[in-house]
């Protein structure tokens, strides 16, 4: 089918229908970035009372780009070049297309509408639940949003796993099953190592970073975070939000964090790994903005850009080399602070963690694991909603070695189920796991990357990133992506050397993964 | 036709036809406010690089709402009510939408295209011939603006006079000839006014701002005096931007303002001035939000807000017995000044300023009446570009006493022609006559208004406001709403009366208007 490579997703010598399905993606996609912009907007400097506005606002674009998209004309248009003569480059814009149509076809707009309605009510009720402690508080609407997205599964394949179906909307590449084997196995290899770790006489520096901390100096220092790893501030910012987020494109990508006065290594953390999203969205291409080929691939390969910037360089010895004479400068209350205490701060395994955000490496991919797990069984209709604190608490007494003592704490911590996102969670490890991948062959290509993480030199490691991911957009998808840029398919082997490498040293321990 | 009169624009009781077309308004109107975000987003918290990207979203919302307001069905709907039954709100939102659709049906989708790229060439070219003070370098690209502007207007009506059909695009519900009759009335008023205070010899208190004002203090200054006129903070921002605007709605309406460490005055004007604009979007009704009847009347009602806090409690001597001792801590250089210092310098008649975005409370009007004349005669066909300069220059030197030496500092001062608004200007001294009508009213029906100002207490004033202006929306059409507000048809004579008795005191002189 393919004749030849070009760069574009444009061609003169394209066919017509591709040339008017081309048009049409980019107009769904400007209505769908500026969504985004009142997205950002609503986060970060809306006022209170803008809400009912901003709500109209977003459903109706939110209707307009469902219209452009499901319009019978896309259908058309892609009938026409289902035969069609086409490059790779116009392949690859048309797979996505058709992928991204059938889906939003599938579903009655009265349901799609109706999950955006329950969500809103949901998310009221998860607020006042958590802040109550009361699970069953939140159970009705809970099991509303599992019925609900349960039926719109069963519309895009009632004859599939509703689970994997679900799943496809966040990672929409890789195989659920692909999925599940790499979290079990991060759940076998993983389970023993934190316990050898608790059970370990290690003595890491891990109060190095105790006291209270300026929040004004934290943000200074963030924005001496991003000056380090070359943050583009003409095409970027840097604002505070409840919850750190990403937002935008290869013109405009726009980093949020946050601030807690005990803990200034979070913040650090977040402006890092907010910064690898960033940096994957800039570094799309121009020219194809608005076009599948001039946007990011989807969760997993998106988060394997944050966890590689904030674990693999963040958390590094090498990094702190550069950074902690400004941190420092910053907080002189840290003056006596070496390299090596700074990094096992930042790197150590916390004995009693039970919130996902603020994990550590390692017990991190358990919170992952334990939802994932409750999720996948809630939508396959394998537990029931009123069954789930209890199953929670058990996983994590069996996993993580600590049980929570109240849901607030538990299974009511995060707020994807509230907004019935199911299907994310595993992202969020398999975003990890091919962080590893991906660096372990930056290092292999790159002549000292430590030296020059040490040395604030970034430029190979960026030049790397452009050219094995962040270039291709949604050209290839994740497993061919993965395998042209490491030379091996996408798997937990580097991330498990990593650990074995990093945490056998730190805490002295000898490990076989 | 109408049958009985609600408070709202929906009704159980309204024909089918009715509702579809409201429903399609608040769609149009959805995006457009999305629009007006994106463009808020654009002046105060975009990043430089972001201009490729928000470009398209904003001119793919632009063609999303032309065709949702051009759209055949539109039409239709329109026709099936012209003999329905409506209520009299009813009526006023079917005329409404019947203007909108009119005017927008009736020119070509390409001429709209042609003027919106030529507008962001001449955009261009502006600022750098305003930089370099080279008017001919303009000249082409104005040309070109007017040369489009005069086609749109005769795809409107080809057998009108054109800047009247432009005229209309800013302020639709008022005869040009009335706007014309109020202009040539102020010009034939002020002059000699002008003429006599540049004669007299009152000694102002003009130096008393004079020296280095913190722009951080004068900051902090702008939120005194809005939390002085209860700016709802839960509805707002304020922000900086180089040009101030405000952007929004009933639900979040922001302010934007600017700082000049060398003019304190500029900033507390051009808030208080900004806060008459959001006061006015944030009274309108929240349950018509996105038809007619929450939407504000056309800009010179908009400027009648915005002049009336400006100029009318703004600049009063009440006003500045509230905000001085304010004034004073923030700024502990001016201790010394009285309230009639404060006044006097703020209201004071400049001798010599050519720029009118630095303008006084009367000379303001002859930079309006100098820009209204050449831009009506160009459009007319009556002025040739070329001709602009001098023409503008000798109207300076009979108007205001003043001639420019530079293009700079003449026509070429101000962005509108570049962005091929003719027609605009005229709304900016309609506003403030409308203003002085509308608070001389205020005056009359509200006990003591001037003690309640200078007390801090403004919950009258915005009572009237709201019940006379705000509540109403776009239910009455401009003449009307003066008429049912203050009584009387909408005259320059309260803001004569008002020069009269403000400047006849200020510089002792015996005026006669």
């Amino acid at each position: 089918m393919a004749t030849e490579a070009t760069d574009t997703a444009d061609d003169a010598d394209a066919p017509d229908a591709y040339e008017a399905l081309l048009d049409r993606r980019r107009r769904w996609s400007a209505v769908d970035s500026a969504s985004g912009v009142l997205g950002w907007d609503q986060q970060v400097m809306m006022p209170e009372g803008g809400t009912p506005a901003r709500s109209k606002q977003l459903s109706t674009l939110s209707s307009v780009t469902h219209e452009i998209l499901t319009d019978e004309e896309t259908g058309d248009l892609l009938d026409e070049l289902a035969d069609a003569d086409l490059t790779d480059e116009q392949a690859a814009v048309v797979r996505e297309i058709r992928r991204e149509y059938e889906r939003a076809a599938a579903v009655d707009a009265e349901l799609v509408e109706e999950i955006s309605e329950a969500s809103t009510e949901a998310l009221g009720a998860w607020e006042e639940a958590r802040a109550e402690d009361d699970f069953e508080a939140f159970a009705p609407y809970l099991e509303r949003n599992v019925e609900l997205k349960r039926e719109y599964a069963a519309q895009i394949d009632p004859d599939r796993d509703p689970y994997e179906v679900l799943f496809e909307d966040y990672e929409p590449c890789l195989p659920l099953s692909q999925a599940e084997e790499i979290l079990t196995e991060l759940r076998e290899a993983l389970v023993p190592v934190i316990d050898a770790i608790r059970e370990s006489d290690a003595d890491l520096a891990v109060d190095t970073f105790e006291g209270t901390f300026d929040t004004d100096e934290q943000e200074a220092l963030s924005r001496d975070v991003l000056d380090l790893v070359d943050y583009d501030w003409d095409r970027g910012r840097l604002d505070v939000s409840s919850h750190p987020f990403t937002s935008g494109n290869q013109f405009d990508c726009r980093i949020t964090t946050r601030f807690d006065e005990s803990d200034p290594l979070g913040a650090v953390g977040s402006t890092v790994h907010e910064y690898g999203h960033a940096q994957y969205n800039l570094g799309l291409p121009e020219a194809e903005f608005g076009t599948p080929l001039g946007e990011s691939r989807d969760l997993s390969v998106h988060e394997s850009q944050s966890r590689l910037w904030e674990n693999h360089v963040g958390r590094s010895r090498a990094f702190w080399e550069q950074l902690l004479p400004t941190f420092q400068e910053r907080f002189p209350s840290t003056a006596d602070a070496t390299v090596q205490d700074a990094y096992e701060a930042f790197s150590q395994v916390y004995e009693d963690n039970l919130i996902r955000v603020e994990a550590d490496e390692l017990t991190y991919h358990m919170h992952i694991v334990v939802r994932f797990e409750i999720e996948r069984d809630l939508i396959r209709g394998d537990l029931a909603v009123e069954d789930v604190p209890e199953v929670w608490n058990d996983k994590y007494e069996e996993y993580l070695g600590i049980r929570p003592e109240t849901d607030a704490e538990g299974c009511l911590q995060d707020i994807h189920w509230s907004h019935a996102n199911f299907g994310y969670f595993p992202t969020y490890s398999l975003g990890s796991v091919m962080a590893a991948q991906l660096f372990a062959a930056a290092e292999e290509e790159i002549d000292d990357l430590e030296g020059k993480i040490a040395a604030g030199e970034f430029e190979d490691l960026h030049a790397w990133l452009g050219e094995h991911v962040h270039q291709h957009g949604s050209r290839y998808e994740t497993n061919e992506l993965v395998k042209r840029a490491t030379g091996e398919d996408f798997a937990a082997d580097d991330f498990l050397a990593y650990v074995e490498a990093k945490y056998g040293d730190l805490y002295d321990l000898d490990l076989d993964l």
